[in-house]
């Protein structure tokens, strides 16, 4: 089988930036690393990449790929050398919103640079693993262009032409996973008052909400069918939390983590859906109260 | 294989002590039902139940299973009777709270009779099948002496005397079940702001969330070791969400959700701990805030 071999720089050498770098390296393409603080390269240098001693120095590449601190950190690099990118292909790895991306994308357009926006759902250590996966948005071309190195990073995934769009959903994954962390941790800490340890809880947690995720599957057939009063949903009314948000309370611990879900669930009902299902909740979230 | 067949009765019919009591029946024990609305029984009894007309016509039994719509209304069905219960065994599977559950104990003890509360991890539906799990405590000799029945319901597991233990933790894994939809609405909120179907969200979010949440187990791992600073961790600054926050205000959608998890993080960073781990979260839930 023959792969395209390619000249890539990588601009930023955080753990994840690293990671990237070493998958290139690994798979035989002519890899350029540069990194503010200098050490962070020898290990890549050491293992056979090339030594960008600026930023400048990277730029004679197929592609660049950005992995800062972020977005402004983007700038800081890119704005100065500006004027040697035009022609080259550019993906901006680092953490970006999704206006922060689109500004970016602007940016390159306007010196006449490609731009494709990543935004990397895994962990340093999980880059070219089967749990890695990467979202993309913004220049169709690169991505094509670019794929069989992008697959080494992680399963690839294309949202358009829009580059705030990659960002936007990882921000939406991000959201839902951090929020979830945050129930188990009130969980364990419900528990934790009457002194089982976390672990054992979270054994337990794992299981529990490993089975119950893909329930979400069928609350969201539910949110685009558009009627929350379909048979067969369990009711607002009977999802309405009291039980837990006393029990918490009753620990001794914080309710404000399961408050919140307790408060957009009680919108609804006070609205009058209360005999609707539960998937309604986020009608709560669509519409922010005027006077929150 | 010869399993000891027990006089079981059923207090309480929805759809819940239904499945119960149909599970029983399934497995050839002698099986006594009753409900308020009496209709609600017509199946169990053609399928071979006996039909209980008061609640006292099921007293006559080894086992007495009560699964009914509160913690009032278990008393509003057992006080009446209270004098004919002694020496009965009760399995409480009514979703009460873990004081609730204490205190029928205790009344249960008063009369004479052994008391058994379990916390269902199921749907009516679940009941019988691989996924369904049911947490107990109170009675060690009830749950010894019926575990086998118990077994046909669900995996079953054992808290402790402390008749509220299984509710607590009940409560605590519903708690992460109904906070990590919560976390899934809001991320659908923020996409569909876009224009994503829900679905399309959801399919990937069940991956993604199914693929993160072990991570609770390292979590727990540093909770439980009491040192939010071992190396290898997130910190609680990269943690900050206010990417998250503010790209979904971008989205004009409610930040009630993620505002929150922000705020139990920032209060570890606002105390000086903000290159710890994010395990250390749960402190921020631990400890509730005197002027919240």
């Amino acid at each position: 089988m023959t792969t395209t071999q390619h000249k890539v720089s990588f601009l930023g050498l955080g753990e994840m930036g690293a990671a990237l770098a070493q998958a290139a390296l690994s798979a035989g393409h002519s890899t350029t690393v540069w990194n503010r603080s200098v050490t962070k390269a020898d290990p890549l240098v050491a293992a056979g990449a090339h030594r960008a001693h600026t930023a400048e120095d990277a730029v004679d590449a197929d592609l660049i790929v950005v992995c800062l601190f972020d977005h402004a950190s983007v700038h800081e690099v890119l704005d100065p050398i500006a004027d040697r990118l035009a022609g080259r292909c550019l993906i901006n790895l680092t953490t970006t919103s999704p206006d922060g991306a689109r500004e970016l994308a602007r940016w390159a357009d306007g010196i006449g640079v490609d731009y494709l926006d990543g935004g990397i759902m895994a962990t340093p250590g999980m880059i070219g693993t089967p749990q890695s996966r990467i979202l993309y948005s913004g220049s169709r071309r690169i991505f094509d262009e670019y794929s069989k190195l992008l697959e080494l990073w992680g399963a690839t995934e294309y949202f358009g032409e829009d580059a705030g769009m990659a960002s936007l959903y990882d921000l939406a994954l991000l959201s839902a996973m951090y929020v979830m962390f945050a129930g188990f941790f009130h969980g364990a800490a419900m528990v934790g008052a009457a002194g089982v340890p976390a672990k054992d809880f979270a054994l337990r947690a794992a299981d529990w909400l490993t089975t119950v995720a893909p329930s979400i599957i069928e609350y969201a057939e539910v949110i685009d069918g558009g009627d929350y009063s379909v048979p067969g949903q369990q009711s607002l009314e009977f999802s309405d939390i009291s039980d837990i948000v006393e029990a918490s309370r009753a620990q001794g611990i914080s309710t404000e983590v399961v408050d919140v879900v307790q408060r957009l669930i009680h919108r609804q009902i006070d609205a009058g859906h209360g005999t609707d299902g539960v998937a309604r909740v986020i009608e709560s979230i669509k519409n922010p109260e005027v006077a929150a």
